[in-house]
């Protein structure tokens, strides 16, 4: 283990992971299998227009979420364009400013307008005193996320739905297979949308779905995914290509198939990362809320600038040198990203966002899933130790010379990190 | 061969294919190198997000179409959306209304609106007179669509376009692989769409391509396709999820690499049909406009209902109970399609239609591709000839009863089919 400062690689010493570790390393189970899937859909001469694959898996994904109805499509990004079509949304769509630019974008994209809240500074989901503040005659949806897996507490949400008349859309992005009160996230709301995107711990390479109890809106998301076709020569709805292909539907199913094995091994990455975590000062694992279980496909951590000794984004760059890629999402936050932050100031703005403004400074995740051992975590364990206990030099090095960090070579945020150009 | 009318499969015979012939069969070329690509890419953790495989399929798509850039993204329907918006475009759009629906829907999805203009009654392609006569203040391009790989004069709308400040985006959707005076499409204008759609003769299961030789656009483009994501933290601009994966560019590139068999399988079918249909009266094989080489995808014949003796639908109704699944695109036009019919009057319609109208009568597409054999085209091709032979015989019995015509029971369109409800 690393014991002096020069030793760690953002100052010159070896990577402690030359083969650096990732979160959202795509992971591929049974791969003999998946192939001979893959060989079987090749040979079937049905590649894509919801062939029996995409059936089969939007069955799985049903029997996950427990709801009666789940659409496939190609990714979670035209999902929630066609989840926002097919509910007739229009004006303004309250939604946190912090979560992945997608949730905004797909909005912004077929002509809505995100208006930010704020969060609860423990779930990191919606605020829903926040949400009130943000409805005008305008409003015509709430776009919840469910962060980390974390499932919104619903009752506040659907009470200033239902008095304001507006619809209920949850991005479920991250939450496939995650539980509140023992209910599985897919049923809340007018529909959910799940990601199956090749980072998620469950995945069907690119892919999404949105989910639904309400055969009528099934029925029209069905058909803005196929561009809005009713027959061989009727089109009766405006649509797009939103379709979910056989290759990406099989590849989901075996991923689902392997949740188990996948649940299992991300709760012992979690737990491992707990034990160490806890022992760093400065450092908190980010707990789920009471009555939520989750996937614990992220491992979410808040770091106290003054207790640790060094802020986030010191901490995440010197991680990052060593190979282990940890990730500050969502810096720098929706509400500072171009189109949002351009835009006239009360136009995606109109209630202050400083619990999201605090999260941006603070949070920051760790690698798992099944490409990281629990082996891995303790090595990382003890490199949290050994810069925590020298944070004091550290931070010394970085105020004198930060530009002379060390990046990890394989480190993708070397050409352009703002992180690090704003860290030290 | 069937020589009376009873042994038609409309009136109770049997199905001249039992196994259908579709327009637009998927084809897997090299199935077994493509399943050892596939597994490849299943090991080689990189399963998206712009990876080798997509920057050799977009490698491979500049090569054919002569173009600096090739953007490859999940579908062509995407690929228009982000072309439009990658160009900025604003208000109307000129486009033709005899284009599949994507074309239209593309734009109105992402709040711009479709202006329908007419096609030349030879080549289909958009008629520049007409394209004229539908410019206002509010229009921003011409979306002129390369239908059935007749590449576009572009002289007459290049200068329409200048003229007037607008962009030039082509629908190639049909035309990968075709060449004007031998040049191949790809460069014209600001930019042009393929479609690599399953139904394609070449092929990424679902996938589309933005081509253009302008560096800037072509950027912007790439953004667009990831987000408008810029570095790790950085979003610099609106954008989607428009990414194709590994799995769908590894089964574009053995496409590609199969394109000469599948050229040469498609100009021998199209010879057959040539020579089969020169002999049927009333039914002409479209030609292929002077200069324009096509990949022969489409096989287009028109049907003159008084010399053939049935109208276009009856024979469409009668081939498709024989299993030969010809089709009527794209009937009944973009712009008798929700929800461009439903609109007031003047938004999407300046000009009249009369080319239009009269290919949307009369214009059908033959079977063709690698899973159609010469031999299966000289039974049609026999079949055609003794249908027009029993016209008479036969206008009879459908004027008496056609609602007693016996489906193909493999055809899709059984339940709702307009073409049959309207003819007889």
């Amino acid at each position: 283990m690393k014991s002096s400062v020069p030793q760690l690689a953002a100052f010159g010493g070896r990577p402690l992971f030359p083969q650096p570790l990732h979160v959202g390393q795509p992971v591929i189970t049974d791969h003999e299998l998946l192939l001979s899937d893959l060989d079987r859909v090749l040979r079937s001469g049905q590649l894509t227009n919801h062939g029996p694959q995409v059936r089969a898996f939007e069955e799985a994904v049903c029997g996950v979420a427990g709801t009666r109805h789940c659409i496939a499509l190609c990714n979670a990004t035209t999902a929630l364009q066609v989840a926002a079509r097919a509910l007739q949304l229009t004006g303004e769509v309250i939604m946190p400013s912090f979560t992945f630019i997608a949730t905004a974008h797909a909005m912004e994209w077929i002509g809505l307008t995100p208006v930010f809240a704020d969060v609860d500074p423990l779930t990191h989901t919606l605020d829903p005193d926040s949400v009130a503040a943000c409805v005008t005659p305008r409003t015509s949806a709430i776009l919840p996320v469910h962060l980390w897996g974390h499932v919104c507490d619903p009752a506040d949400l659907t009470q200033i739905a239902t008095r304001h008349g507006l619809r209920l859309l949850f991005d479920a992005s991250h939450a496939f297979g995650c539980r509140r009160a023992g209910t599985p996230a897919g049923g809340l709301g007018d529909a959910e949308v799940f990601s199956f995107h090749a980072t998620k711990f469950v995945h069907s390479v690119e892919g999404g779905a949105i989910v639904t109890n309400s055969d009528a809106l099934a029925e029209r998301c069905r058909r803005l995914r196929g561009f809005g076709i009713t027959g061989l020569q009727e089109v009766s709805d405006i649509g797009t290509n939103g379709k979910m292909h056989e290759l990406s539907a099989a590849t989901g199913l075996r991923s689902i198939a392997a949740m188990p094995e996948l649940l299992r091994r991300n709760h012992e990455n979690r737990a491992v990362y707990a034990e160490w975590i806890s022992a760093v000062p400065g450092l908190k694992l980010l707990p789920r809320p009471s009555a939520v279980d989750t996937n614990a496909q992220y491992v979410v951590a808040v770091v106290d600038e003054d207790q640790f000794g060094l802020s986030r984004d010191q901490l995440v760059a010197i991680l990052r040198s060593e190979g282990v890629f940890v990730r500050s999402y969502f810096t720098p936050g929706c509400h500072r990203a171009v189109p949002y932050a351009d835009a006239p100031p009360d136009r995606h703005m109109r209630v202050p966002l400083p619990v999201t403004e605090q999260l941006l400074r603070s949070v920051m995740q760790f690698p798992t899933g099944r490409s990281v051992a629990p082996a891995d975590i303790e090595r990382i364990g003890a490199l949290l130790q050994s810069i925590c206990a020298s944070s004091g030099e550290i931070r010394r090095r970085l105020a004198t010379g930060f530009g002379r960090i060390v990046w990890h070579p394989a480190d993708p945020a070397r050409p352009r990190d703002n992180a690090l150009r704003e860290a030290g």
